[in-house]
């Protein structure tokens, strides 16, 4: 690693372009004087918004590429056939040890299956998993794995956990993070045939702190820092949060204009309901980091802003500087395959 | 069956008691003169609360009980071991055709277990679901299954979905229901290898108007009237659907204490908010019958009022005056075991 943070951000699949990746990282640059961020796209877009906007030259490099993955392909075959895609050209500036992070609001398969077959997993790390850190009332619960392992064994759960317990001690600042498994009762007798096994594995395990089952209804209020599930009831929760929470928001805003009294007394309410609401907008947290690879891939939400863009940059900078991947790696070396 | 439309209530093992049993039967009978109610449990207690009303008594019948169910024993010994429990004797009608529903917001291990193994499966089910109406800005939908039964096959998912088409049709009144399975993505590919497999199966079933895989940020927005999904991503799917809501409600609530505008505003908006939040709670829709059985189980929520009694008890009517236990059970008698 050189003395700077190298951070590749992908500016082509998200659905507000090139601007906003533009953008955030030059308000991430800002931030972040160590940190040096590689555009990986269309040059001659990039250059054009770079040409109106001031920043310091050395922290940024555009990398031109010829070739867009798009949401429609297979993944597995955008990723092995386009080598000089934004995708897969900012990979393998990761997987040569050249940047430190990589950032991407395109396709969650190809950029999945680009974290597998370009960067690659670390030893002894069986699946990588997709965190997404929760609003909940109080602070952000990590749920994984968000979806991108659907069928997994019980010991894949056990190192979702361990992984979590890094990455909440190390860049979230939870000292002994509380772990639970999302599951459909609190009794040890509860749960599906993975969850069962999964919880009398964790209950032993001395690498984290495991407080037993979390029930859906109790995931809203924080009762557990680390919440591990399988990859498709990871990603169940995640999407259904936010489904219903813009629902409530949409039927309430209706409701509100319903009559002349409510519509006075929203006006007066916006402002702190806004707030309220925005808090549980679970896309709002900054990105879902895949954990486990040989260096850092981090999702963010398709239709992700400057906001996010700029949320996601001061994450990759902790992780980097705790050396979240080599705290893993370290932790998984002996592990079995 | 008598022409009478009888229903049990067991009065043991709600959060509020006999009280809202009993004001919830007197109500039921008010509202359909050809109902009978027959109230399972302290038959002193009972009486000390129907002394206190007028009602038409050859609409009331009580059954005194000597034992309880509670919340915390394991639910299948405790089903048959307490033969006189209010559980077990109000399933025992049921069984022997003297009731055509049953109703309990007592323990749910226990509401199953007596469902399996006093009323009995109808032939040719291979497991009975539990099934809820989630609330959505349009119509509820029906997500079935809630929590029986964790770990499935697909062609149980496959009956799930026969199932939820006939409740839908003959209690909702919805003419040709939109089927769908709850899946991580909507293309034909993803999915966990129970649901692939489940789907498969779904689009050639001549029986369901299957429309496909709902991704769980969809379901608020009633895209489909009947989802079925295994009873582990069912039961977090309701779950969450309590939690989260009642969580924004509470967040909302204290944001609005916080300035003098807001808490003024908040008085005018109150009314059009809470009929608002009050659809999106899940416990207020009636019960969750348990579909499959010989006879109409119906769980209620444990900490039921004396307005969910009312609800179930009409959704009783419905579901007997359409004769759905007999409709299912016609439809799966040729079902291979």
């Amino acid at each position: 690693m050189s003395d700077k943070i190298n951070i590749v951000i992908d500016t082509i699949g998200g659905d507000n372009g090139a601007y906003v990746c533009v953008k955030g990282a030059l308000q991430g640059i800002k931030n972040h004087k160590d940190v040096k961020i590689f555009l990986t796209g269309h040059k001659s877009e990039i250059d054009l918004i770079l040409g109106e906007c001031e920043y310091n030259k050395d922290q940024i490099e555009v990398i031109d590429c010829s070739e867009e993955v798009s949401l429609n392909e297979p993944p597995v075959q955008a990723v092995r056939e386009k080598k000089d895609s934004s995708l897969v050209v900012g990979l393998t500036l990761l997987k040569k040890g050249e940047a430190d992070a990589f950032i991407s609001a395109g396709s969650t398969g190809a950029i999945l299956a680009g974290g597998q077959f370009v960067v690659g997993r670390a030893k002894g790390v069986k699946r990588t998993p997709l965190a997404h850190l929760l609003p909940t009332s109080g602070e952000p619960s990590l749920l994984l794995d968000c979806g991108a392992n659907v069928d997994v064994k019980p010991e894949v759960l056990v190192q979702f956990a361990e992984m979590g317990s890094i990455y909440m001690k190390e860049v979230c600042g939870v000292k002994n993070p509380r772990v639970a498994v999302a599951n459909v009762g609190l009794e040890e007798e509860k749960g599906n045939s993975l969850v069962k096994a999964a919880y009398s594995q964790l209950k032993t395990n001395k690498r984290v702190n495991f407080i037993g089952s979390i029930e859906a209804r109790a995931i809203p209020y924080g009762k557990a820092d680390v919440i591990v599930a399988d990859g498709f009831v990871g990603n169940v929760i995640i999407k259904l949060y936010e489904g219903l929470s813009k629902m409530i928001l949409r039927e309430l805003k209706s409701a509100f204009l319903a009559s002349f009294s409510s519509k006075l007394g929203a006006m007066l309410i916006k402002k702190s309901m806004k707030k309220t609401l925005r808090k549980f907008d679970a896309s709002d947290k900054g990105g879902a980091p895949l954990l486990g690879l040989k260096g850092l891939v981090v999702k963010i939400h398709g239709n992700s802003k400057e906001g996010e863009v700029i949320s996601a940059i001061d994450q990759c900078v902790s992780f980097v500087k705790n050396d979240v991947s080599g705290k893993i790696i370290k932790g998984f070396e002996n592990s079995e395959e």
